[in-house]
């Protein structure tokens, strides 16, 4: 049996990544969402997510019995175990470039993310319209986003040719920019249409907005709903 | 030909990580040391390294032409172009740990990576005792690596059997515990006096002392040698 440990869809990027991959290729897995709390040790959150991975944190698989943790590694374990479905690109210069490009993402972008947090419910386009004013390293993490998303190798596809796991890492950035609506160009805009065609991605979305759980530590700019 | 861009041995931890796993799987390449300066847009370093990446940042693998940016994108790179020197442990269970445990170092330990910054040649143990009392959260991150080297299939190995990505991952944290004297355990140091054992790493030590540049945006506790 295939788990998949997530926290919530509204608000957990790196929780997306492993569940769109899963899903858009259609690979069985059982999903276990832990919802989020604040994360003290003695609330249910932290208490669940340790039981299963000495880490604490989502997401988290567990594949007959092995445990394999984090996104990037979860990705990698799959693509492994399945090659068959290509799950990176077949072409190798294409798969470099999307091990790249998503191990950019994995270890960067820290003021976007920081800034602005994954929120797929809310409309944050005033508090993004501020915060862009306001960071330069904000517009300049976005600039190096776009830039990414220009170079696809076909204006009507996806970031590395078909859907890969570098998609999937790019997704919550759709989700931000649609929550923030920041000011990008029409040929990003392109591709996160082409991103929100998905029926994974819309699948996820749909979920997320069903949830209407409030967790005021993903929350730095609604005080309540 | 293979070349892989790299900043100051003294203290890029990125730029030591994809250059061990080159030296120590014997793989041919030339090393292109590119001095830090302050990262200013219109100094040495970005203007040469921009030339290469556009990320603008280190390392940087360019193999035959073809660029491959980020230190885990580079050994995943690598790992699929000699799959007879096992970069990763041949064994599926020990890979998928090793995967998880490189891509936990690749987006984590934030507070061990902004307060105690790779430093080779510094004696820092001062500052270290300092951190050390002062930060919780130093002491969470230090406790969970000491967590993960200590759950090694052999105590006399490395984290994942034989030397892996996954050591060359964590040899920049041996350095930052030397630097910074952080109080560790017997099993610990054990591994460390085995990592130090290790030719490649052992190189790259003795190439950062004998840079002898003083980096003023990577001396926060410095303030002149």
């Amino acid at each position: 049996m295939r788990e998949l440990f997530i926290g919530n869809k509204n608000y957990s990027t790196w929780s997306m990544r492993p569940w769109l991959v899963l899903k858009f290729f259609q690979i069985e897995f059982k999903e276990q969402l832990i919802p989020f709390d604040d994360f003290h040790p003695d609330q249910a959150f932290k208490q669940r997510i340790l039981k299963v991975n000495p880490t604490g944190k989502v997401p988290a698989l567990v594949d007959d019995g092995l445990l394999i943790w984090d996104s990037l590694a979860i990705c990698e374990y799959l693509a492994e175990s399945f090659p068959e479905k290509h799950l990176w690109p077949s072409d190798r210069v294409l798969r470099a470039r999307a091990r790249s490009i998503s191990a950019e993402m994995h270890s960067g972008f820290t003021t976007l993310r920081n800034l602005c947090g994954m929120n797929i419910e809310a409309d944050l386009s005033e508090v993004g319209q501020k915060l862009w004013q306001e960071h330069a390293a904000l517009r300049a993490d976005v600039a190096r986003i776009e830039q990414i998303w220009s170079e696809r190798p076909d204006d009507n596809g996806f970031l590395c040719g078909q859907f890969s796991i570098a998609d999937a890492f790019y997704a919550p950035v759709v989700m931000r920019f649609i929550s923030f609506k920041l000011p990008i160009s029409k040929k990003t805009q392109q591709y996160m249409d082409l991103m929100l065609s998905v029926p994974a991605i819309q699948t996820w979305i749909v979920e997320a907005k069903q949830e209407q759980q409030f967790v005021a530590i993903d929350e730095p700019y609604r005080t309540s709903r």
